[in-house]
């Protein structure tokens, strides 16, 4: 499968209704921010303003520490910048750090960009002008230290480039994002909005950078990027400070019952985030295709055969139709 | 004014609050397509599926009246299709016939690219690589032939080049779409979902075109373009046909009522759609300012000092409100 989150495939596959399934493919918390049971009609009526613009913009700029000398932009999803990067930064190889989210190079690539497969930020060639990390990386959740980071980008910044910096599921750990880079070196910082609040449908994520880098993001993006119910209630969220602490906690709570379920299952927990866990097992293949015959998904990857990657499920009643389902084996 | 339906800038300059403004600065249906009181959860917190934005290009495959040699593409508004559509055309000049909605010239432009500023589709220079046609035109209403634009397809062809065909207001008569010209020639049409369907803010429009077009725009998109709402209510109006049907009824009433009104205040009516008016006026930016200080935003423009563009106001009430307005003149 290409990606989390989508049960299309999986129901071709082994039949049911999306309702009948569990699905563990993605890593987004499914306890979401509580969106309000009635949205303002003008956010569905009118084009966005510069106002319900500005209002998001300086939650998020709370919401994700940015330092003064930085500035933001917002689209309809990361999945838009990701897009956009490649058709913006000067010409050049990039170096991906993975194995990680497949989209960056797909993207990089269809642009007609060269692009360099690294295991490691040592490894990148001098020759790479651009290099993108995930940090916390998807899938396995290993965390790149900021002086790696700051070294990599002071040596782009002499070759003209960016280091493209997608930190999709870092609100789960605030102290992980490198957001105070931004405002002298050319860091280009993703925020994601729909994986850690519980809304990915709703599109929406940021670019931080500098004012000049933004002004670039800005502009390719045009006006009205961001739907007016992903301003209305992406600034709602970004602002509530009480709820972000308190699903910090709670998705390490719940990260930990889900290594609970995994381990008594047969696994080994080889990494993730409290967003989503990287496990490993000998028949990690076989148990994926038994689990989605029980109408469980969750994610496989085609350069390891060995590992599965588990969302958090909703609630202990998702957890005991996993620990059940495992307990059959394959 | 860059834009209308922003009120930031009014409220600026002539001060009240959003509400108190009467806000015809826009050609967006003040009578919205009426969307559900509550949506599923599941648009809001998971990502939008494939089987999602099936059902969506299936609505609008029909309610466009597509032919079956076409292709769609959704996004998050037309104008995310604008941004990208100078990255992704081939090298040259683009010529965009005008005055027309300026984004077009904007995009083109920042992308690098020389625009040629024509009046007419016969002005266009041999050296026009593509040309952008905005039919009906948005402010005059102008409506270019079939004829006209398939020799302008054809010879671009020849170029390698595209034909841009917005169509942004063309919901008013379906008649004036070129969609059947989309098999066999570089055409892309380009639908606007909010205007018509008077939910600006849910972000949503389309790109027709040939399936090879089709699959370049969608992969510069990427995956997940759209909203789970958008995709959600997008699918249930474009296939709510009876609405349509009486909203075009209805517009032409209201227009007609708007341009009855606007003819007392001493307004020449220039042309339009029924979605917007655009009336002439010698003392025209002298109004746009009395009719500022009392709350009532209109459009006006940089290239026509007598020209204003009015859209249609919500309701009787708000049409009495301009036609007292315009009474005491300025």
């Amino acid at each position: 499968m290409k990606h989390g989150g989508d049960l299309t495939e999986a129901i071709a596959r082994h039949g049911g209704a999306p309702d009948d399934w569990l699905d563990l493919s993605t890593g987004i918390n499914p306890s979401p921010w509580p969106i309000p049971a009635r949205l303002p009609i003008d956010v569905w009526q009118r084009l966005p303003s510069r106002a319900d613009e500005d209002a998001l913009m300086a939650a998020a700029r709370k919401a994700y520490g940015m330092p003064d000398g930085a500035d933001v932009a917002a689209a309809a999803g990361t999945q838009m910048l990701i897009q956009w990067l490649p058709y913006l930064a000067a010409p050049g190889q990039v170096a991906v750090v993975g194995p990680t989210y497949g989209e960056h190079a797909v993207a990089w690539t269809k642009a007609g960009r060269e692009v360099i497969a690294v295991t490691d930020l040592g490894e990148v060639p001098e020759s790479a002008v651009h290099i993108v990390v995930v940090n916390p990386n998807n899938p396995d959740g290993r965390i790149t230290g900021r002086a790696a980071l700051m070294r990599a980008a002071a040596r782009l910044k002499d070759r003209g480039g960016w280091l493209v910096l997608d930190e999709a599921f870092a609100d789960v750990d605030p102290d992980i994002s490198s957001v105070a880079m931004c405002t002298d070196l050319p860091v280009v910082i993703l925020r994601s909005f729909g994986k850690f609040y519980g809304l990915a449908g709703l599109r929406l994520g940021f670019a931080i950078g500098t004012p000049d880098l933004i002004r670039r993001i800005a502009a390719a993006l045009g006006p009205w990027p961001c739907s007016g119910p992903a301003l209305h209630i992406g600034a709602a969220a970004l602002r509530d400070q009480p709820w972000a602490d308190r699903t910090r906690s709670v998705l390490t709570e719940e990260a930990g019952k889900l290594d609970k379920v995994l381990v008594k299952g047969g696994f080994t927990i080889v990494g993730g985030t409290s967003l989503f866990r990287l496990a490993g097992h000998p028949d990690a293949l076989k148990l994926h295709g038994a689990l989605a015959r029980q109408h469980i998904w969750c994610r496989s990857f085609d350069w390891a055969d060995g590992l599965l990657r588990f969302g958090l499920p909703p609630g202990d009643a998702g957890l005991d139709r996993l620990a059940a389902a495992l307990a059959l084996g394959h």
